[in-house]
């Protein structure tokens, strides 16, 4: 079984230097000082990632990551849980919103089984890493056991790291499964302390009743498990998702590597939350890609004190708004890498500087 | 002289039947209905201006259109007028801001001197249009006359026309040039009939003192010259600038031509002000793409009913949101033009659909 306190150790700090080299040069290019806003200030964050002062996106993977819930038999859910089988094969035919959008990103698909409640053979192009046909009914115990919470994280850190070693420099975790904002909900209130009602929303676009009896059931599932906000492997066990695990293994990993994470939205954020919960600084290495239109996620957001890059009332997950803040991330690093400096193009500063 | 006004003959409304038929067509793709937010309705509102059901966007130009601007005697701005012509040649080595997102984006890049002060003979990729050396001091009478305003509108409008006979179907209208803001904003106020003070902003990054000579340089040109808010023309002639006029120019004929006309930040948000003025129905094909740092865009997007797609903190000009949000506009397109269907993919509808 992997270490995964381990990764405390494994993960460090972005790079100052870099950090500082990369502001400095921002200032000399051919535009006022911090007049592109936020391309700036990604393409500096990068830089410290990167360990550069001119960091560069190159090839980009997507893991979307599928699972499903056992807490989907308490009617939480607009859609039939045979629906995350069902994606999984309209994944694999290339027609799901997470395909059109990587491809127009230039970034690859890897779609992980973590745990679809189905014996469909997928096609070669699915990853199979199921760890059981779906977690438990949260509502009467844990999710899963400690065992599969540490195998499911290691799968996504695994994963992770044979993508990096083949020269992939950029990951987005992005997810699907019928009930996972149930259990993103859970976490999301169990680490942030905000109230369920508050981190709780409609998900795939459920009514009235079945909002209510989505909180009941991540009320009682809290209750009943008392998960230990400060431990992140208890927390993902006990309200968790196979998915959930994986994406947090990835984001664990990418980390130690010094790659970049892009989250997607509320569901990769809860990974987000565990990951941090077991090692802080994992935080330092994630881009916030999105902010869902699910209620949970800008808490889960200001608690990882990560500014999300877009904001278009997007809920659908599978890695969707990564794909699209995956091209701002590269245009910032672009205008870094392209721009031309005051010196060299001959243009004045302005009268303040000049007097500087 | 053109005749400004045919425009409102030469209008004609989206295509309401387009836009119904991609409302549906969207909500039979694989995911919950409106889960992708922004990307919908983006899609939906091309799908009237293109009048098909399944738009797509094509070959992409950015007009960033070039003047000087006679109020810069006030102290208006951060830099030194000269500052203008540097910029136009540094487009013509392409490392501007632009040159490097709208390469990015696989945009065109048209640089277009509308009136800049400088007899320097421009590399043949600089188009040269040049109504005057820079507008008149708006403080003291009227920036251009009747004549040299319809004229620069024109201008915009032959380009956008010639542009798009030759295949393009997206365009996005920039503008660089010391002083416009100050332009824009006296535009802003006097249109939306928000105070002067709230529409101005710092532009470049000037000081308080600054600041304050600029809002005074409005009041008093605003005060000088009485512009009538409901006529576009005689707002652009007395406190516009030639570049901001072949920006409408540009936005009244590609709307004419059923081509949508990406806004990009502040000075162009002026532009689309005076182009409305001119014809109302204008607005129709005017995608906003980001909202400004400056404090006035908000209040000329609210005036033209507009949502802006991003929000990233820039003030730059150039067109160099237009190019951001171009990628954005074309992933949304491509999500109607390449996401499965539920049918076609075998995936389950949600509950409460089948129960429709």
């Amino acid at each position: 079984m992997p270490d995964i306190t381990a990764y405390t150790k494994r993960i460090a700090k972005p790079d100052e230097e870099s950090i500082e080299s990369a502001r400095l040069l921002q200032d000399s290019l051919t535009k006022p000082p911090g007049s592109l806003g936020r391309l700036e200030t990604i393409s500096i964050k990068l830089a410290g990632i990167y360990r550069t002062p001119r960091p560069r996106i190159g090839r980009k993977v997507v893991f979307t990551m599928v699972s499903d819930h056992g807490v989907t038999a308490e009617s939480v859910s607009a859609f039939p849980s045979k629906v995350t089988a069902q994606m999984v094969l309209n994944f694999a035919g290339g027609g799901a919103a997470i395909n059109v959008l990587a491809r127009f990103a230039g970034a690859e698909v890897k779609v992980v089984d973590m745990g679809v409640a189905s014996d469909i053979k997928w096609p070669s192009c699915i990853i199979n890493r199921k760890i059981a046909k779906g977690t438990r009914n949260m509502t009467r115990g844990p999710a899963m056991s400690k065992e599969e919470a540490l195998r499911a994280l290691d799968v996504g850190a695994q994963l992770a790291s044979e993508t990096i070693d083949t020269g992939v420099n950029a990951v987005a975790i992005g997810d699907m499964g019928i009930g996972n904002t149930t259990a993103a909900s859970a976490i999301t209130a169990v680490i942030t302390g905000h109230p369920v009602r508050s981190v709780t929303g409609r998900g795939t676009g459920i009514d009235d009743f079945t909002l209510n009896a989505k909180v009941r059931a991540i009320e009682q599932a809290i209750k009943i498990n008392s998960p230990n906000p400060k431990n992140g492997v208890d927390v993902l066990l006990k309200v968790g998702g196979f998915e959930i695990a994986g994406m947090a293994g990835v984001a664990l990993e990418a980390a130690s590597r010094g790659v970049p994470v892009f989250l997607d939205g509320f569901v990769s954020g809860s990974a987000a939350l565990i990951a941090r919960a077991i090692c802080p600084d994992s935080s330092e290495y994630m881009i916030a890609s999105h902010v869902s239109a699910e209620p949970g996620h800008k808490y889960a957001l200001e608690y990882l004190k990560l500014d999300p890059i877009l904001d278009l009332g997007m809920r659908l997950g599978e890695g969707t708004g990564a794909a699209l803040a995956f091209m701002i991330a590269e245009a910032s690093c672009k205008i870094l890498n392209e721009m031309t400096t005051f010196e060299c193009a001959n243009v004045s500063r302005s009268h303040k500087e000049i007097r500087k």
